[in-house]
């Protein structure tokens, strides 16, 4: 088993709108969106190895950081690979761009995440996020 | 659909001896068989959001940092969560605490990774990791 079949276009036109949809919430500072890109039950860890479970917490805690650390920031998503697991899972990593405009982590930051996706009725959903920071370059 | 079932027993037992078996290849320094436990396609993100594909390449990586800046070091891995995403697709979430004797990263670190798994004819191995490092605690 290879698990390595690549998505058609339709899927990865799909693929693509759900990762610019995270994107779009992040951007508009919007916890509820951000939650709504994920499944239920959806795993999360963050780029300091926590890990939350479900998409209320994910949405609480994204309208959290949204309000202090990252408020106003701006991230731009970049789907790197994509492979189907099967027809209706697939799993994709995606470099972030993040630009911070003040606070303890102001800057550009560079980002990885992979995405365990999942084809819900009418569109694909994340299942599974897991995001590291790149190191920042010496000044 | 949730892709939430818990493992069985047995399923349980087979992903804890696959994650024994990474722990092992780690602390016994030995590349190859860190990368047996991937499958041919494996994706691997780390700590540094490097990302690496196939056993093959990922071998070779871990040779050069148990060579280096891991040599001589020790983790300890534990299972914290687990979930069928099918009957022969897994994903867990595993701890990680890593002990290094010498050198630029020695010391204490806690990292967190996630594992997409196959089942394959007669084991479980892994198709996809991504890991991250918990910020040090403050000295």
């Amino acid at each position: 088993m290879n698990h390595t079949a690549v998505p058609d276009e339709h899927d990865r036109t799909a693929i693509e709108r759900l990762v610019q949809a995270l994107e779009t919430a992040w951007n508009a500072g919007d916890g509820v969106a951000f939650g709504a890109t994920m499944t239920d039950n959806a795993d999360f860890v963050t780029i300091r190895a926590e890990h939350f479970i479900g998409r209320d917490v994910i949405a609480a805690g994204h309208a959290e950081i949204f309000r202090t650390v990252f408020l106003g920031s701006t991230i731009r998503d970049t789907v790197d690979t994509a492979r189907l697991l099967t027809p209706d899972l697939a799993l994709v990593h995606v470099r972030s761009a993040l630009d911070v405009p003040a606070g303890p982590l102001a800057g550009r930051h560079d980002a990885l995440f992979s995405g365990e996706l999942v084809r819900e009725t009418k569109k694909w959903v994340i299942d599974a996020f897991h995001n590291t920071l790149a190191p920042r370059a010496p000044r």
